[in-house]
């Protein structure tokens, strides 16, 4: 009886330890292997091609769609440089659009501008207009910067200069630009050895009518147009910049017939499936990774009990699957994205980079996942075992090697940078930005007198500049 | 009795073992080695010598031949551009020749095409006419598409367009152009706002006089000239395309004295002995294939006879010659190409492309085949097999990286694509043909709507575009 | 007792023994390893860490501070070509910025300097203004140089030169050039074939005011410009170079309120923190120097009263730790490089290239002592160790292939180079230096018989040139 | 006795041996050991040290000078393609100077070549004069290449052209070319459609006076410049090329005082002590040659004698030292380039091209030799061994590429290439010569025909161009 219950046990003992030993067989299997062995169907791979195929196209479609709108913002900004700014090449040279070098360039430039804007109507080919608000057009604001005279009475040594900055501004309606100038004429006439910029702005309106072709309704456009004459470095070039702010906006004054919006459901819906799959794939590798874990304390279960030890770090290590991991994180990714991607669609949102970067992360996940379907192939195996070895490696030389280059870099900016400026090219500098930061912060004004006699003139003003109200000036229109 | 019988059949046996080891060991020869064992000359080595050569040579002629035709006709496209286009700085931006700006830019241009148009004959220095048929001038025609006006009656609303597009075309005769200005007045009055885009095309002939000096017959040609005013995107800048199709025909109103049709006989000559190395190079190389077929049976025969086993696969593929595989396909691609050269210079053919594809692809191959024929040194063979045992890693690793860099292109694309569209080039990036694709697929008119009540006007007109004719102008003439 | 005296001594030697391999483990123990053994705090580490922070801040303050006055200086002589050359492109070719091939060109551009020179108030967008000394302007010198005429009557035969060359110059202050210039016509009557070279030479005073923005004193600068119209080569081409030198001065004719010299104290104080952090980081890599040195003694002395035989020069070698000396090094240069640094923002000092050197390789050392950090990680440094052995074969193989480049750079020059100037960049070829100083050489003058008969005429003129009055002529005033 | 004999042929064996033993280490020491040894100075290593230095110094006084005059009759190139070309960028483009479309164009650039070659001395600023021949200006000269019409009366056909070409040619001196074109007006009445080119054929002295300020005798030059309007492509664009040869001649109008022609004397001597430099290398090098072939037949010798056996191959090569065979040639050619170089600054030879060769494969080479001195560190011969070995199997993996590579050239050109001209460079590309040879190749006229009725028309005539005289124009001046 005892040997019958004795075995009895071991035979139970047996074939538990059999099928925990088919068990984990089936788990490190590969899914052809899966469906040779239990016929399971490798529904999650079919998932995953399914995602790969979706996910691509929804990408597709959204940088085909936000690639149309940039290029119709950027011809407009050239569309804008050409009209506006006299002598213009059609070329940028490195952050500006023209140099002036003499002050009747300059006054023609200023002049060019003004008139340019009054006759914009019938200038233009572009569907362009001049923005409005409760019926009244918007006016051109033009503000000069320049530091203060030291002395309040005219004094006759011309180069009499005090630190702080003065601005005044000017706004007038477009129509009547032309007699405007000619009633100000002192504001025209600019003291170059004082002045640090002027800067002209106005809106204009924009209708992108290529949406049109395909029956869908147009996007209108509020153009916030800035064009800056720049004498902060004193060295005898003005540089012009002209940048323009981009807003889309309801298109008011605009009857179109014969569109629809139709697209963007199908969209929509298509969207939708994508997170439906993405959301599938995230439940199913879940699952595997809960049955993974389920599966080591089982294995480790039976380790303890039967040979009284641990289950070794390594071989624990093989129960979780990086890959999953990937995988979820992609997904999540991917749902995100598509949520923000049918915001932006309704336009209820416009942060596209956001958006981007999600879609863009997730489907660059997406691909390299494939390697792992690769590895199922023996010869695969063997190369992708080799990448993960040689991997570490690769990143410590890289290391050493960026102290190196750090050093290297540092010096050679200091010691060559300067006179070389053209050598290298300004654009793949990696100081630029803390320059720029820097340069700025130099711009506060020395607290213990800046902050009480200060007083913002506000409009178009940056948040770290001080400007004064200038008192005595008659025919100007302050903006406060 | 027995004995001898036995004796003359094991002698026998041995005997056929003898010429079958004999056999195969000539068969695994080099062509050296051939000649020292048999005195046999290496015709076949003799034949790709020869097929190289002509080949290559035959490749060279006809790729001079195309290249004079091709400069040819840039070098009109490039006359083309300078005669009609104003302000045209002798370069392409990126896809198009000239932008326009301005209103009165716009309509300078156009004037100017016509212009030059009316006094091509005392203008160019190119033997260039109007194109005729029948011993008619052919016209100049020129289309305006544009947004149909919302409203039929007119409104002092100015921003009312519909969906529909429309086009106008007139067409008239060069001699006459300026009359034909001055009398269609409102057909050159552009509402910018609703206009999509002007083409202007017409008919010119020309002819190619450099292979006179060869004392060969000079080839006509007719180009097809279309310029366009691309308004689609609305932004401001109008683009000018000039496209030309250039189509061989026969001169009819030249008298050349003087100049005969020889060289070509020789050509041909030339292409029919080209024919002719390639069949045998064929043949020779499939007799070799049917001979080892016939070995390999033997082989096998004896062995399955003799030893009871099958000759394993391993050398069952020795006794496959790749190379013989691929100087067949190459003979057949020169072959195939040789033809339809002689076509061409026939000119019965102008598929310029297909034959290039089939001549190079063939030429390719045979200068690959050479590699063979290094093997047979013996350090040669060497280097060659560890290129074969690399190869499928260095495939493997690609697939990996592959999958890689897919990822990255449209992570990068999406994330950075729009907002540097000029930091990488445009041409090089693999979506822009998708692009155009996708575009293109919207401007398919919503069925239910368009089908009915479109009526198409013809004359150079897309054929997924909708037009409908506008019935009440006067004063121009459509073509339908 | 003996025995207990040897006891005694046995155990004072296996003590000492002991201590001295304590001793020994510890020093050759990584920062943690010493924390965990002996809690150490690890002090030196930390200098190290904080050298490299201040070390770098400090470098990137003073290149932003230096791009700074170069982008001024570099923006004014932009400004000074396109106000005084005429026709100038605004880019440079090759070395110089204009060329001109007709004598018409020459007068127009010479007169054009004169004139722009004359009117530079009224032109200018900058606060530029002529330099003047002990309350009088400062001239505008214009010299010619030529080969003197063969014979000093005048013959018919036009070309007629003696090989020594000849300069006269005039002198006049600004506002009467125009006058100036119609009573000189036969001075600026040009005999091209004997013409060697014009030299315009004048001072211009400009202001920084960008620094004023940071409420700081602005700095003044005196502008050396000299024009060049060379005609050196007889070729044809004469080429236009403007050269300037900024030399920084003080501000004279300019109030300027509201500005403090407040931030370059901080500055001064930082830079003292620097030199004391590397003071403390020298020191104490002193200390561990002759402390390693001690512990060698100890060793060696341990070694040969126990063992009697010397310790071997690897062993030594292991005490040498080489970057304690690389950091001492850049201790060192790091304390001159910003003493130095403090003198140029005192102005006292303009040696900016020298302290950039200091400064910049001190950095490049501290970041690249940081691998030494790393190398405690075990497996960083099996990296190290391998770079470290590999290090002297890739010098050996640049040798060799150095050898073979040159040879071939030689032949290189030798055989393409006159040939093919444009195919390669000028600036990147390796011989220009010397084949200017070759050239130059050229220009000594045959010392036997030039010592004697030159006299020098002073003003501008280039150490080894000779020149001789011309004491004929009667409306050029010289400058001796 | 016998043994006294046996024993001192023994010993005198024993003695030979020895020598020969101490012979050949000897002959395998480096020059260090040589020295060690035997108290020898290396010599030879000496003199290698000083023939390097004074080569490579040669070269580069050789390479400087010749720089100089490239640069002379580059920029003069540069200088008649500004005075003479109108509408002249600067640049030229591919391989032409100016393009023109219209036939205005051609008149107005033709006319201005004539007028400003009428007024050159008023408007050049270099010292380029006409060139005269026995006292009198030698004639500009006008060529116009055309079909001829097919039939001699005229008819009302516009297009009637015959294959055979016709030239006429005008020649006249520079005082009355206004007069001369006002005479000529049928000849300027260009039929564009007949017109295959125009060429303007003229001579201009220069003088080069840059040496004039080292005190050395200037060099004159005449400049033999044509002036190609190429019309042959009849693609209605027309091509101005302008090319011009250089040959230096005598300074005959000139006078120039106080220059000699010392410095020449000193090259010569130097060239002539780098001659003899060399001839002492070569002589050692030829000299351990005859010795270690000497060497080696001793040591054959004995062992034939006492082994009775030949010495193997490997040990004989041994013996072959290659460096001492690539010191010699490169001896060799530095004397030929030396004295190549000695006959052309005598300006007896002017083949700058050959000399350079010369001595740039001599200057290689010599940097090349000091690899082998490299070898006598134990280090670097590893090394060079290493290379040694690696370097047949790095050409045959090259040839192996080769042939791919070259196959993919002739399939990429013909696939890719006539379509893609401007994607690739056209400089790049390894056809071109081919392509220029085979295109002049169909120039030649039928041989049947055009012998004999074919008369040259002499002037300016390539060799394989056939025209014939026009004997009924009037008012033409043949120049035959």
């Amino acid at each position: 009886m005892f040997y019958l219950v004795l075995l009895s046990t071991m035979s139970q003992g047996i074939i538990k330890e059999e099928i925990l030993r088919d068990d984990l067989k089936y788990y490190f299997m590969s899914p052809c292997e899966k469906y040779r062995a239990r016929r399971q169907l490798p529904w999650k791979l079919g998932v995953q091609i399914l995602k790969i195929v979706m996910i691509t196209s929804q990408l597709i479609l959204f940088g085909l769609n936000n690639q149309l709108v940039v290029s119709y913002k950027e011809e407009n900004a050239m569309t804008f440089k050409n009209l506006f700014l006299k002598d213009y090449s059609g070329v940028d040279e490195e952050d500006y659009s023209v140099a002036l070098y003499s002050q009747q360039a300059v006054y023609d430039s200023l002049f060019y501008v003004l008139d340019q804007y009054r006759q914009l109507g019938r200038l233009s080919v572009g569907p362009i207009s001049y923005a409005e608000e409760d019926g009244k057009l918007l006016p051109l604001v033009i503000c000069k910067e320049y530091y203060k005279r030291g002395n309040v009475e005219p004094s006759d040594e011309a180069y009499d200069i005090d630190a702080q900055l003065e601005k005044v501004c000017m706004a007038n309606d477009p129509t009547n630009v032309s007699q405007w100038k000619a009633e100000n004429v002192s504001f025209f006439n600019l003291e170059f050895y004082r002045l640090v910029d002027i800067k002209i702005t106005f809106q204009l309106k924009g209708i992108n009518l290529q949406t049109v072709r395909s029956h869908e309704l147009p996007d209108c456009y509020v153009f916030f147009v800035t064009i800056t004459f720049d004498n902060q470095c004193h060295s005898g070039k003005i540089k012009i910049f002209l940048d323009i702010d981009a807003l889309s906006s309801a298109c008011k004054n605009w009857k179109i017939s014969g569109t629809a919006q139709k697209n963007t459901h199908y969209l929509l819906v298509f969207d939708g499936f994508v997170i439906l799959v993405c959301l599938t794939s995230a439940v199913l590798c879940t699952r595997s990774i809960v049955l993974a874990v389920k599966l080591l304390q089982r294995f480790s279960r039976f380790f303890r009990e039967n040979y009284n030890h641990k289950v070794c770090k390594t071989d624990q290590k093989e129960f979780l699957n990086g890959w999953y991991v990937l995988v979820i994180v992609s997904d999540a990714m991917a749902i995100v994205g598509s949520i923000l991607k049918m915001e932006i669609q309704a336009k209820s949102l416009t942060s596209y980079d956001v958006c981007s970067i999600f879609l863009g992360t997730s489907t660059l996940m997406v691909w390299v996942g494939v390697i792992r379907y690769l590895g199922y192939f023996q010869k695969y195996n063997v190369l992708i075992l080799t990448m993960k070895t040689a991997f570490p490696k690769v990143i410590r030389f890289c290391c050493c090697a960026g102290m190196i280059y750090l050093g290297y870099t540092f010096c050679g900016w200091i010691v060559l940078g300067p006179y070389h400026e053209k050598n290298y090219q300004k654009n793949g500098f990696p100081m630029t930005d803390l320059q720029r930061f820097l340069r700025e912060q130099k711009d506060f004004p020395p607290s213990e007198e800046g902050s009480e006699m200060d007083t913002e003139t506000g409009m178009g003003h940056p948040a770290l500049c001080c400007c004064r109200r200038a008192p005595s000036n008659d025919d100007i229109i302050l903006i406060s």
